[in-house]
């Protein structure tokens, strides 16, 4: 692997590298950084495809510097008239469930009749863990070298929040690179798949058979989102659990009440590791597309999303901007301490609250 | 039913009257109404258990008139050194569950045992069908002219954050009333049942043997905050449905990791109308109590639920002011028409609006 490969650039382009590798990526990334370019040179570069000018972009993005977020957000203005023309697909599961493996041979199948497609994923345990997901390349090694794939880990950070928004300012970045198909990953960790629920057009949950959660896939509302549900490892012993797994989910979800997008979602069966299936679940998703374009749920859900982010994007940063203040943190200690001494009540102690000059 | 009866007096204040008799209670309201009592004398009256001064008192907490509100949280203030004192009980459950009935024969048990019972109501719907639930007093008209019980409807109020802070202000005037059990009922109305949960000590589900509505109750959560649930309903053939329904939600019920409380949720059957296994409700309520007291949660619980109550006012407070903000209207307006033309991102125009001078 030398540096000089494309593959390998796109590889290691903000990525942690194994422990052998680390010095020569270290001096890599650094000699990238040396020579900045332009918000017009990089823009041009994405929308001819280029991978390199691609990767810097989504680095602006992710960026605590304020003069990248500037950058970023040019760039991202710019490239904004040529998103939009992708399918963007969302898929959660477990760990175990074999994501990894099904990513890859989903991606393979995908450019193989002609797709690009980009793969990122939304998890912000990454921070702490540098990277976990999509970090095991050697399981998707083969989509890795795909010149009509870009894969791209989890942007790090404290916040969903800000994982999210960087994630789904990637995704305009991408399209506008002219990927037509993005799938985001999610592993099921706290609200992260509501997240990116809220960033697909399509939402695919990855089930083994017998694992005996659907318990907790229907309290934390994971069922309701789904499109489409995949039964992985449908191999050798375990073809027939898989195939009664998919008659008790079919049957679990006709107790939904049926969905604004009008799509009964589909359930079905498939071997990543085998690619059998895997052509089946890329016809729902059509499918899919073809009726919510038709019914113009498609573009509204689109706009729904837009909105959603907006209002979300304004609320935390109230709610932010308010707490952290320096006086409202003396004075909230204060009156939490008055209602604990039955001094004053929640509503009189917020109202106080307030009152003071933010 | 004439004017000078105590009993008359606490029912009518503040609730809706038949059609025959309406004339003569808005009469009797606005009659009281011109006789304003000072917050001294309110206070006083209010700790000598005077039902009258608790009704207008919790009036003047539910007034949309800012000199009102004033004077109720001065109120408020004096009273709560004499509340908390008592015990704060959730009940909800469908439709048709027998709600009424269970109030009023679980109301009549307490009373029989010497407590003095509040019955209040979160219904953020019953502004438009004006205090539908216990409205319908003839379920309940033994506990209605009961001295040792109170009885107010839910306070009317477009949202649900509104009238749960009324009912939870009603609650601590209650207390300071000399009212020790607290009874929140709730309808399964979107979120209420979440706002009573966290306003109560103990939160009670009533079922019915066989509605198959299970699914629901776990999807939305409600079997989840259940600290006791009561199948309603068992007598004549209906008691052999009823036994297996027990069964059925305590195998349901162990599926769910063990709460904070240490508690361990007990499914019980009764016949309202028969006043039949009704003690036994109690009998478990007093054991939570014992439990929780022993262990510290019930007073942590309240605590928390203090700190929930004040950060939701704040947080409310900042979405109303910011959003019904004059100028942030317009801009809003304006950037959600830039977004859907793809000529900026949520992120971007949530930036733009965050900076104008609110």
């Amino acid at each position: 692997m030398t540096p000089s490969k494309k593959s390998a650039l796109k590889e290691n382009d903000g990525v942690s590298q194994p422990e052998t590798t680390n010095a020569l990526s270290i001096s890599k990334i650094k000699a990238s950084r040396k020579k900045e370019r332009s918000v017009e040179s990089l823009v041009s570069a994405i929308l001819e495809g280029n991978i390199t000018a691609l990767s810097q972009a989504i680095t602006l993005v992710e960026s605590k510097n304020p003069q990248h977020l500037e950058k970023a957000n040019a760039i991202i203005k710019q490239c904004l008239p040529h998103a939009n023309t992708s399918v963007r697909i969302g898929i959660t599961g477990v760990p175990g469930v074999g994501k990894s493996t099904f990513i890859e041979a989903f991606g393979m199948h995908l450019t193989a009749i002609g797709k690009k497609v980009a793969v990122l994923a939304v998890d912000p345990s990454s921070s702490i863990t540098k990277g976990s997901i999509l970090g095991d390349k050697t399981r998707m090694e083969d989509l890795v070298k795909n010149k009509n794939a870009f894969i791209r880990p989890s942007a790090s950070g404290a916040s969903l929040g800000g994982v999210a928004r960087k994630t789904r300012e990637s995704i305009i970045l991408c399209e506008a690179a002219g990927y037509n198909s993005i799938i985001i990953e999610t592993v099921g960790v706290g609200q992260s798949e509501t997240a990116v629920h809220s960033m697909v057009d399509f939402f695919l949950l990855l089930k083994l058979a017998g694992a005996g959660d659907e318990l907790q896939g229907i309290k934390r509302g994971i069922i309701e989102m789904a499109d489409s549900i995949a039964i992985n490892k449908s191999d050798g012993d375990n073809i027939k659990a898989t195939k009664l797994a998919k008659v008790e989910f079919n049957r679990a979800l006709h107790l939904y009440p049926e969905k604004a997008s009008n799509w009964q979602p589909k359930v079905t069966t498939c071997s990543a590791i085998n690619e059998e299936g895997i052509d089946e679940i890329w016809t729902i998703i059509s499918d899919y597309v073809t009726l919510t374009k038709g019914n113009q749920f498609f573009n509204d859900n689109r706009r729904e999303q837009n909105k959603f982010w907006l209002i979300q994007t304004i609320e935390e940063q109230l709610k932010n901007d308010f707490f952290n203040n320096t006086e409202v943190k003396v004075e909230l200690a204060k009156q939490l301490q008055l209602i604990e001494d039955n001094k004053t009540t929640p509503f009189v102690a917020a109202d106080y609250l307030l009152k003071l000059k933010v």
